[in-house]
């Protein structure tokens, strides 16, 4: 099922003056069409799969896929209207089909034997998405392309295959449309948020003299899968930054006394990455390193007061960042505080909590508020954590506690 | 340390008549400089990592990198020329700081503190590249970007701000130069393919009445985690298609009498994917597919013959297509009956064994050779192997005989 609330990207396309958006990103068409985008994606180009999302929200999607991801889409997605290209992968019904003999009328049946494009037929994709501007009238439209994402090469092709169309960037309106959860995405990032979680409960746990970075990557690991697992999901992929000691880069690190240990975690859910992150010690850190994660909570706690619907993301920044301020780091500085988080490309999502974005807090949103502190000679230290923006402020999808927890007083 | 052969570049540039390429994408830059191009190229858009290999064999590689990167990307090419930008990640040595009230003297001390873009300021790193390229006198060269990957709207961005340059697609040239592996990759790609091997004899001794296409799976990533572990190195990914009897594309089927299991398996080691396929089965098959098999172990062989340097990647496609017309398949037909393998985006690597492809291959090439059948109500059997191009030929980095095993007479 497609993502997208219709209505909220005709009134965006309204805004932006475009007709429709044709998306190319796998990422995207995921988003648009609610099926994935096929094998004849894995090159990162564009043409294989493409979505079409008219602004008219009374007008039907539609997508131009490969005849081998097909099947898989009109299950998924009975209602969107598919126009199909030819892969390199052969495949045939051999149903009744007893003898070689009887293979190639097999073939001729489905009308699956013949000629096949080396990988795929950009052209002949460009040509089938032709057709489909034509038959919706969008044929000299003022169209949004994902530009952020299409290769230029493919671009220039796109450009002379449709002259006639007015290309422009479309990325902004997808991102702000994509910055807005349905609920089976807010659902995704939940499940994956508290997979994550569970993971950093098993890593502390495992934490004791000694025990080395790597030791505690696998424990985190294995936390957030048998989480899942219990919880009846599957994890898509997953990825962990800590850190343990005072040599940020140190990957061989093992834990000793005092020892800092910042764990910036994530789990996949369908695509979907969560975004949070811990700091323990093992044993009383230097009151420098106590003195930093103070200043941590108090920015973190100003930033989650700025956290409601209505206020931007940049006050959000101005909020944490004054709070530095006012205890005494006069050169600390983040680009950014936080960010959204979803099913995009990279585990953070535009829009960011950075200094003087205008950007406008939604309810429906997802976001991953953080407070970090890298110091070399001391570690790291970091707060971070999931919110759903509700109507009011900001739920939180975690549930351990943010502070700075010494492990071998457990 | 770059895998570039960079006579060969040279050369290949000089036929394409460029002064340079400039990469950007991550693992264009990796594969130039030696080093990852860091964190802030999760988006996949340009600019954050730009490296700089001059047409010229003796002037030296440089790079455009992020502070966050640069201590790293130091520490592995040393003698690469690098520019820094700054990045959102805002980061302090601390060292001899016992206070807050000394911490902003540490950071002015670095040069660290201050503002920060958002996430990268674009516009910075062209202007980076810019100093670059007047520097080595190429402001109004022909120099090849990688405009197969570049997004166009970092493209457009890039031409206005370079706009002296002549900017053409140099994508061809760096996958002509990616194809032939520098002794590093090929000893990567090597491990790859044994630890997927170690998992498919794993898989295989889990196959039994009843095991599920899941449990398959999990024994095969176990066998390969489980080699990798033992052989001193780790995974930086992997990939499994299994299909499991008659039915394609049922992830839930499980092993019965007679059916068939097609294993089309990698993992990456370092970011370079193995790829190969074996087919096994759960007691005797039907006829149908035992001949279908057969076919596809007799262009399989026809494949082989023709895979030596000096021939192309179309003669390798003739010779096997034309074995399964000899032996009754009419219709049958692949894109493409293999492709290089290495450390690029996407499993499948350019070039491919397609139709009338006039490739040459080359010394040095690694590739893997792929005999495919997908009989929706049969099962999918395939053979595949991975092969290193020698001076006369092609040697196999796998060991497991390529027939049809029979799991159930083990």
């Amino acid at each position: 099922m497609s993502d997208i609330d219709r209505g909220r990207a005709q009134q965006l396309m309204r805004e932006a003056e475009i007709d429709a958006l044709v998306l190319f990103q796998p990422e995207a068409f995921r988003y648009a069409v609610g099926a994935p985008a096929g094998v004849a994606t894995m090159w990162g180009k564009a043409g294989s799969a493409i979505a079409l999302v008219p602004a008219d929200a009374g007008a039907g999607l539609a997508a131009v896929v490969s005849d081998h991801a097909a099947p898989i889409i009109r299950r998924a997605a009975p209602d969107i209207d598919l126009r199909c290209h030819r892969i390199w992968i052969d495949l045939v019904d051999l149903s009744g089909v007893e003898t070689i003999a009887q293979v190639d009328d097999a073939y001729r049946r489905n009308n699956s034997g013949g000629a096949r494009p080396e990988t795929f037929d950009r052209t002949a994709c460009f040509g089938l998405l032709s057709d489909l501007l034509r038959e919706r009238g969008l044929s000299a439209a003022r169209i949004g392309a994902d530009l952020e994402f299409m290769p230029a090469a493919d671009f220039l092709a796109l450009r002379q295959a449709l002259p006639e169309v007015n290309w422009v960037d479309g990325s902004t309106v997808l991102k702000r449309l994509r910055a807005v959860k349905s609920q089976r995405e807010i659902n995704l990032l939940r499940q994956a948020s508290a997979a994550a979680e569970a993971g950093l409960v098993e890593m502390a746990a495992a934490v004791r003299p000694g025990a080395a970075l790597g030791q505690l990557s696998t424990a985190w690991k294995s936390g957030a899968q048998a989480y899942a697992a219990k919880s009846g999901f599957s994890l898509s992929g997953h990825w962990d930054y800590i850190s343990v000691g005072a040599a940020l880069s140190d990957m061989t690190a093992a834990v000793a006394p005092g020892a800092l240990i910042k764990a910036d975690v994530g789990t996949l859910v369908d695509g979907y990455s969560s975004d949070g992150a811990r700091t323990f010690s093992c044993g009383p850190v230097s009151p420098l390193a106590g003195d930093i994660f103070k200043a941590l909570e108090a920015a973190f706690a100003r930033g989650l007061d700025a956290l409601r619907p209505g206020n931007t993301f940049g006050a959000v920044h101005a909020a944490m960042l004054a709070s530095m301020r006012k205890d005494g780091f006069g050169e600390y500085y983040r680009g950014h505080f936080g960010h959204s988080v979803g099913g995009s490309v990279g585990i953070e999502e535009w829009p960011f909590f950075s200094h003087d974005n205008p950007e406008v807090i939604l309810p429906g949103m997802v976001v991953a508020l953080e407070a970090p502190f890298y110091g070399e000679g001391v570690g790291a230290l970091m707060i971070e954590d999931q919110f759903l923006v509700t109507a009011s402020g900001a739920e939180c999808m975690n549930s351990l506690p943010r502070t700075l927890r010494d492990l071998s007083a457990d």
